[in-house]
């Protein structure tokens, strides 16, 4: 065994040297391979040891109940979670009677490794077996983008010094045991053998199982093949039973001879759809993958990510470690979404069963804002799944005593699974998050078709929402009141300036809809006097503000409140939430992440700059980030006002959640959120992108260390690419005719395929603002020589416990 | 079997004439016999039919899981529920080998009727048995006051016509079948079997039992010993099994002849003591009650009763329902807490399984009012309970990061019960109403010795408490936020009126005390300087005023939320908490409950005149009372705003809650602070007393149709008595020295003995207030006819169902 392995930092790969069998978890995160469809952890092939197995398929979810010690009317009673299907990764090992297994005898050589560009998994393991046997084994992994069912292994088993017996057992295995969870509320329920076998099958090199989920009633199918090359000894296999299938090839090799083996593997799952349809449905999957072969797919996933990178790539000289990070970032966002396909792209992607599996306000807020600019298809599908559940939250608006749609705070099917519902069916800016994703994807895209077939529809759902939550008060002043911001240290407050904001533009940009499609509207039942209904409440939004301090006040009464007692909170009470109660977190002046300081991110519009400067200020000394939502943000509004070093260091910290683990709980799954927000931190922060105007906006300006950043949009038929240096930031549009956009405060026309170049205006000099003792960003160094860590980083990483404290739960 | 029973209205006590076997459990509540150590509900001596068994210890409960969704940090994970004990009331009778059993045969007649000067449970039975045998059976049952372990019932047989034999088995059951309960989230949970037997014995005509709770480890005996009186042929015989004992007697009787048992009962229950002390005691407290004899123990009763109401007596003329009810309200407030000594006076006191049998701000705020002024020491001994409880209420507020003492929201043992955190643990207002009862108590009793062993410390744990729950803000003001009041249609609101105000005399009231005693202070830790920190935040103390609509908001925002859509809102869907969600309830300007007019009626001082007329007719269009414990405030206010025939209206509905099952849940235990309510009606209310000055202060004024109001109090060492009628009051002190109090604004001194007759004003002319459409008080008239009965009522009757939503829940 080696020790704790060593990530390099490359620029387009994530490699680990060496092997951490005590984080074996974040290891199976970090190198999960997914296309938002099907999700494979990045467990070793031979299954065992393993922080935590997992196969996902984008919706397969168990049933459990809610409990509630006090009943409420209108609390769901049932919840989802996602569940660890038939894993078809494992790939056992008998080497001359011994299992291939890294904890037993001499494990000369470890190294895994992912490459963004290629989208595959490589594993190399130099192994002497506790009898003396020395091995190579090399396997490579992939999720297909192309063939969204369809994942591949490639294994090759090699004797070093002598000849060996080999026997390779290639299975699917239903109903895995889990290793027992931690008490911790917020990952997913262990659910115990959640699948009941309906069909067992296996032919040759082929084996089916077929399953069916308990209580939520979901079929699925599994299905693998193999295709064998080794010496004439070879001798192959099948079996099958009702939890496992397995196909087993047996052959004597000399040393330095190769058997090798690709393993296809196919999944299908549905609501409705047969048993036999199933099955076939998987089965012609994997005669379409073998007949494409492991060469066909690598390439043509090689193909797919070249396309996606040729736009999509950001480059960072001058911090290496973020621009692996970066790419690291878009390689996930993309796993999850890519072909997720009018199903939820959950707050951990198909990476682990953190949350259980559910999706959040995460997707539109965090993930869509980067699909949109990106790979804009993928956040169209998203789209999709929420207009395809529209009748769910209309029945809960309904339930609600509200009109329109109410989409559920966490959920997988569409149902709302919170059991908490100040913290959840109270914070109804999802849908004003949901709206927004749709506003600023018909922005981007101008996508016509989309926004009469789905987009018009989401936004006069929540429009109508908003229009019955929120009344006029005697002065003629719109009001929302009791609702839950994103800062989930406050709960049920009046005017919560982010929600009234985006209810704002949610109004606004439905009535907007209802302007370019009066005919489709008319049909969803609104005419010109409920537009006009709904701009006028939108103008009539009250947006408090506290004249005496001359700031926003998150919500009403905000800045009157006690400011929490920072100097006597010790540092291992962080995260907040697990050592205080709610009652004492929501009367007081601390945030849990960006609230306020989202509104202007998302809002920019609403505020001026100097308000953005003193807001800034205010919450940096009243927000702890103890959520994984909050670096990015305060990235992107750091750099705005000015202090780029301060946004730096929340970029990092944003970028590194979980290449470092920051919060301790990558083992669960990636933060899919914090991902997407290291590119909203450089693209919007250092970039200064804004898409909330009447034009694309920039005001790039880097801060010191970064050397240059280049990014890539797809906006509006074009691919822009945008190049800042320190002086100056060059547009070009590669791609598409010219375009108008805005560059610090200045309207530019960019001509096609020329690149434009302008200065860039010096930062103003202001006092870095003052974060709560301890919870300054953390200030990772260059890994250097990997020891040297700012105090902060270890008071944080001591206090961040297993997996706490960082969520909308 | 007999048709609808008949209640009839007399002046003294409560008769049934006729059986309803569909609502026994309603009878069962309202002929409970209790003196707050045991309860007794109202079965039937036979066992079955029953609507619902019930034999309470106070105390004695058993503990269950509070499950959660999702948990929090601070959330109780341990419930309380009070459980049926052994009952000792069976009392089986077989006639010529056919069980009496009321549903069979024929019930000729059946009367039920309890005296509240005698508290004693009368019945009378006259029936034919199926094989057409008569007879006739007299039962009397009580629950001592004198004896407070002891419960002794007369059992006497006659057969009319024909000789028959008959054999009565008298029974101790542990462990009975109870009927399953509806989906009431507020009635008890059911708890099956949760007696586990430790010892069983027969001797003679003596049985004992011993169990001890399953979880909460709390020891229980029970003992029954009997005297009979009857023919030669009379044979006694008596057995023993784990969950039950049996006394067998048998005669032949000729027509006309009697066979005559007294039947003595006893308990003992601990978490300490060892199972022969518990025995022990059980039959020590069995042989004194034998020793007394039946006739002993009914003189003793008659004895304590009389001395009760010699005092306490409230005469009513002008409303003869009125007169039974409030007879019947002090009778059940008394075996409330007559001798609950040093343990809880529940929502339900000893009546039924209700509210899981947990002790409430009902307590305080309703119960020991009426108390503290008719038999003081039972006030004190509550007080002292919450003494008792100090250490789990410090170890609370600690866990809270609160200093002080925290109380539980809702109880039996100590130990904060509540499962949903909004409208428990936040309700912080019940820390300052336990101060206040100390106050309260203190100031009519001049009781020293209690002020300094109990009273101090408690005023001074929770001024420390809300010390540390507000906070000055920059203007100076002290702010108590997040918080959430009486009001449960309201959640978490900064500076609830009537908790600021409350919070503002518990913070004097302490620093008083500390001022009386400052040597025991100082043992305490408080220096003069805490207690002038105390009186610094008490003036300081923020009262929200909306100057627009001159009118108190209940808190801060409230009159600017939008206003409840009373108009769409159809009669089924109250009460409110069962239709529609907390988040619509909690952001709107409805109400269900008192609040701000209860903060008017408990700090008469903080307001105007004109505020209250003001505030009062506000808050009226508002409140739905959802609960039982609005109407007597209702009433208490409107009489003071001189509203006095709506005061009336409101009168009788706290009046009637259980005698006329107004929210049809008397079944689950009577409605202690409703009843108590009754009393605050007329002695707040009509008679207009009001203690928070420096004398005690009247302004009493009659509606029209109650000709003349008599009652008495026992305060500062006197016996004093009030008459009003339309013109005039008389102020009589017939025991003690002479004293100066108040009348309608004017000091007056009262020589003693000497009746002093003076003036009352007569009431302003204002128009009577609006109250939500179908909302208003029920208007039951008078039963001559016993049919009539105004829409309102209807209406209300209909809605309210299965004793749904009228609780702190």
């Amino acid at each position: 065994m080696i020790g704790k392995p060593n990530y390099l930092i490359e620029a387009w790969s994530l490699t680990e040297h060496g092997l951490d069998i005590d984080a074996l978890a974040r290891s199976e995160s970090l190198f999960v391979l997914s296309n938002g469809h099907v999700g494979l952890r990045g467990n070793l092939d031979e299954g065992d040891p393993h922080g935590l197995p997992g196969t996902y398929l984008n919706s397969v979810h168990e049933l459990r109940p809610l409990p509630y010690a006090e009943a409420g009317y209108g609390y769901p009673e049932s919840g989802q979670t996602v569940i660890n299907v038939t894993n078809g990764k494992i790939i056992r090992l008998l080497v001359d009677d011994e299992p291939f297994d890294v904890r037993y005898g001499d494990l000369l050589t470890h190294t895994r490794s992912i490459d963004f560009r290629e989208g595959v998994l490589s594993r190399e393991a130099d192994w002497v077996s506790p009898a003396g046997q020395r091995i190579r084994i090399r396997s490579r992994r992939m999720v297909s983008f192309t063939q969204r069912s369809v994942a591949a292994i490639y294994y090759e088993i090699e004797p070093v010094d002598d000849s060996a017996r080999v026997v390779i057992q290639s299975e699917l295995v239903a109903n895995e045991q889990l290793p027992m969870r931690r008490g911790d509320p917020r990952a997913a329920a262990v659910l115990e053998s959640p699948l009941v076998s309906e069909r067992h099958r296996a032919r040759g090199s082929m084996v089916e199982l077929v399953h069916c989920t308990r209580h939520s009633d979901i079929r699925v199918a599994a299905a693998m093949d193999h295709i064998f090359d080794g010496p004439r000894s070879l001798g192959v296999s099948s079996e099958s039973e009702p939890d496992a299938g397995r196909v087993t090839a047996t052959a004597v090799l000399a040393a330095g001879e190769t058997l090798r083996m690709v393993k296809f593997l196919a999944y299908g799952w549905s609501e409705q759809r047969s048993l036999p349809a199933l099955r076939d449905q998987a089965v012609a999957a994997l005669v379409a993958a073998r007949q494409t072969g492991w060469s066909g797919l690598v390439d043509e996933q090689r193909e797919y990510l070249g396309e996606f990178w040729r736009c999509a790539d950001v480059e960072v000289d001058g911090d290496a470690e973020v621009q692996q990070a970066v790419r690291f970032a878009l390689f996930h966002v993309l796993q999850a979404g890519a072909r997720a396909e009018r199903r939820a792209i959950p707050a951990k992607g198909l990476t682990g069963p953190g949350y259980d599996g559910h999706a959040f306000w995460d997707t539109e807020s965090y993930v869509l804002p980067v699909l949109t600019y990106t790979a804009p298809a993928a956040a169209a599908d998203a789209l999709r799944w929420r207009h395809s559940i529209l009748p769910m939250a209309r029945e809960r608006a309904q339930l609600l005593n509200l009109d329109g749609a109410a989409f559920p705070w966490r959920t997988i099917h569409g149902e709302e699974c919170s059991g908490y519902w100040p913290a959840g069916t109270a914070a109804y800016h999802v849908n004003a998050d949901i709206a927004d994703a749709v506003i600023r994807y018909v922005w981007v895209t101008e996508d016509t078709d989309f926004e009469v077939e789905v987009g018009l529809e989401i936004l006069i759902e929540t429009a109508r929402l908003w229009r019955s939550i929120g009344h006029h008060d005697l002065s003629g002043k719109f009001r929302i009141d009791g609702v839950t911001g994103p800062d989930e240290y406050s709960a049920l407050a009046d005017n919560n300036v982010y929600t009234n904001l985006m209810a704002q533009r949610n109004l606004i940009g439905a009535a907007d809809a209802v302007q370019r499609h009066p005919e489709r509207a008319r049909a969803l039942g609104v005419d010109a006097e409920t537009a006009a209904n709904w701009r006028d409440a939108a103008d009539d939004m009250y947006i408090p503000y506290d004249a005496h301090l001359e700031v926003h006040p998150q919500s009403d009464g905000f800045t009157h409140h006690q400011v929490w007692d920072f100097d006597s909170t010790r540092p291992e009470q962080y995260p907040l939430l697990l050592h205080f109660p709610y009652f004492d977190l929501y009367r007081k002046q601390v945030v849990k992440q960006a609230d306020l300081v989202l509104a202007m991110q998302r809002r920019s519009d609403a505020f001026t700059a100097e308000q953005k400067v003193r807001n800034f200020a205010y919450y940096e000394a009243l927000t702890v980030r103890d959520s994984s939502l909050s670096a990015c943000c305060q990235a992107v509004m750091a750099a705005e006002c000015g202090h780029l070093s301060l946004a730096h260091d929340y970029l990092r910290e944003a970028a590194f959640m979980d290449l470092k683990d920051i919060e301790h709980n990558t083992g669960d799954g990636l933060h899919v959120a914090s991902l997407a927000g290291s590119w909203i931190a450089l693209v919007e922060g250092f970039g200064g992108l804004r898409d909330t105007g009447r034009l694309l906006s920039f005001a790039p300006r880097l801060p010191e260390g970064l050397t240059r950043l280049s990014f890539g949009l797809r906006v509006r038929s074009r691919h822009l690419r945008v190049e800042v240096v320190a002086s100056s930031a060059t547009y070009t549009v590669l791609e598409g005719e010219g375009m108008t956009l805005v560059h610090h405060g200045q309207e530019v026309r960019i001509p096609p395929g020329q690149p434009c170049t302008l200065d860039v205006p010096p930062a103003p000099e202001l006092p870095r603002p003052q974060q709560p003792p301890g919870r300054e960003p953390l200030r990772f160094l260059h890994q250097v020589n990997g020891t040297e860590v700012r105090r902060a980083e270890t008071r944080r990483a001591e206090n961040a416990r297993a997996s706490a404290g960082d969520r909308p739960e």
